[in-house]
């Protein structure tokens, strides 16, 4: 399997049985990669963010448990399908907000039920994940080719965290959308906010737009507010972890203030995000915001940078809601408010 | 001399004739000092943010002055004023932006020009450091003390940046306030913004703060949206680097997205800062806005974060308008709008 879309965050090495990760804890110093045989291997990936992204977790859980299944050395259906569920309750744990990871598990999940035998089951689960490797970088390019409309020659466009190549198994969401703009002949430059703590943005954003040419700076999560002031800003778009059916947007922490703060400067602002990073099912104080760990915080590159024994705020995720948000980006098109119409109508075209 | 309200950013070592600074680039991770010899020495611990701070610079320019002179070896009035111009000069260009580095070197030279032998003016311009350093430490108290009034019993502050003990000669501004309020028996639990790029609140506020007993929690530039939508704070105070006539504030950037997001949610935002930081003289456009290092951004604690050859923005400061500022705190009382009148009178009380 050949997918050229530059950088490859996700692929299956079909010769080797493996899973094969760009290990995202490393950029932008090194590009290494890492070899998954196990499910145990995925999940320890996801977890500590060597992998990392709504729809790449999605797509490496997938493998995670196509994994499982092909390393089985049950012979009946029902162990077999007992090992399936241990493996799917542990990848499911990772990381409790991008509603992706749920819903690439419960697909491949779904194959192996529905099989027959055991064989039958290994065949299905991990062609089903090999499937839904493809369908991201479709959906992305689908995706992108709907966004780019949104995006003017010259636009300087400032995005947060990372919702690229390395946030899905390629080319991206919302850097999806800048990627077709630009093959589109328009000229974008971008800004990439650093996004603190785990600073996706500078080590994650600038090191794919730079892979690939594209015009990017990074400025510090606060300095947004004068740069919108001074007018360097004419658009935002960033990704999501879980659009809910009212378009109630959860996408990495500081994309709540982004939004207050594009609004206030009367500024778009853009949510990239695939079908299967939507939960038609969930209210908004349903949603579990991970809250990650202390040393993410008071230590960069290993180094204190804060005194010992002092308290502090983690969470990984904020909640931009509705009336913040422009337009809404998926590979069906651009939805626009009020999102609790436009979003019925994608998922149940009449 | 003894002065004790915790730590003591600024001290005049008057046996060694030299100044004694807490090397702030160290902190958390040590607490040490610096001592100054030459007016040199000095501009360099400013340049290099070994002292920062608007009043405390501005109190370590005037010693940087004060050295000049009696090190000086000059016979006449003439050449020692020479002496004093390119000294002056030398700590004038040290920063930009916070407006009490001039205010400072203005007093103490207005000291020399009035002198009537190079003696008696070495003797009244290390005098005039002296008083400005007490009188900077009394300040802060009185401001403390207007302010307190304007915390709670059970507050929750969030401050940016750091306008503590350690960016004045002592006790601080934004955290004199915090200081005074407790004094006063109120319990104030504070939330420090890390205020990337430099850190100075996961480095500097949580570090003083722990020092004083003062309950504090770091959090990511990046939380402050949702840590206000979740009704985690209550109120906001800030230092200033410079506060213009029309209460336009200069401060630490990252302040002008912080007072959106408060008014956003309805929460008080506080500007504390002493008479010394006001220039009642330039327009919003006439101030230079300082663009610092590439580094700073680039590197944290000496490693890379983000990859080779990007471009980054780094200004220093950001301007919040007045409508954005509840109230101004100063030794003279706490200013509220329109600042363009409650400033003139202070200045000018009939």
């Amino acid at each position: 399997m050949e997918y050229r879309y530059g950088l490859m965050t996700v692929q299956w090495d079909d010769e080797d049985r493996s899973l094969v990760l760009i290990d995202q804890r490393r950029l932008p110093n090194r590009l290494e990669y890492i070899r998954c045989r196990s499910h145990e291997q995925v999940a320890e990936c996801i977890r500590s963010m060597a992998v990392r992204g709504a729809p790449a977790i999605g797509v490496a859980a997938a493998f995670g448990l196509a994994l499982a299944a092909i390393n089985s050395r049950a012979r009946d259906r029902e162990s077999f399908m007992r090992e399936m569920d241990a493996a799917f309750r542990l990848l499911r744990s990772t990381r409790p907000t991008a509603i992706n990871l749920f819903w690439a598990l419960e697909r491949v999940m779904g194959k192996g039920r529905s099989a027959g035998s055991v064989e039958e089951a290994k065949v299905s689960m991990l062609s089903e994940a090999i499937t839904m490797l493809k369908e991201d970088l479709d959906v992305n390019r689908r995706l992108g080719d709907h966004g780019s409309s949104l995006l003017n020659d010259g636009d300087r466009v400032l995005t947060h965290c990372n919702a690229g190549a390395l946030a899905t198994v390629g080319y991206g969401t919302a850097l999806g959308v800048i990627r077709a703009a630009r093959e589109k002949g328009k000229r974008i430059s971008v800004i990439a906010a650093e996004t603190r703590p785990v600073m996706q943005g500078a080590r994650l954003t600038a090191f794919e737009l730079k892979h690939d040419g594209i015009d990017v700076s990074i400025a510090p999560d606060t300095s947004i507010g004068l740069l919108m002031a001074r007018g360097m800003i004419d658009k935002v778009i960033v990704g999501a972890d879980r659009v809910l059916r009212d378009g109630h947007v959860f996408n990495k922490i500081g994309t709540y203030q982004v939004a207050i703060l594009a609004r206030e400067h009367s500024i778009p602002f853009y949510v990239a995000a695939p079908l299967s990073s939507f939960d038609l099912k969930s209210r908004v104080d349903e949603v579990t915001i991970e809250e990650r760990a202390y040393d993410e915080v008071v230590k960069v590159s290993g180094k204190r940078v804060a005194p010992r024994g002092v308290r502090v705020f983690n969470p990984a995720f904020d909640i931009t809601p509705p009336h913040l948000i422009t337009a809404i980006v998926t590979e069906k098109g651009v939805l626009e408010q009020p999102y609790e119409q436009s979003i019925a109508r994608v998922f149940n075209p009449s």
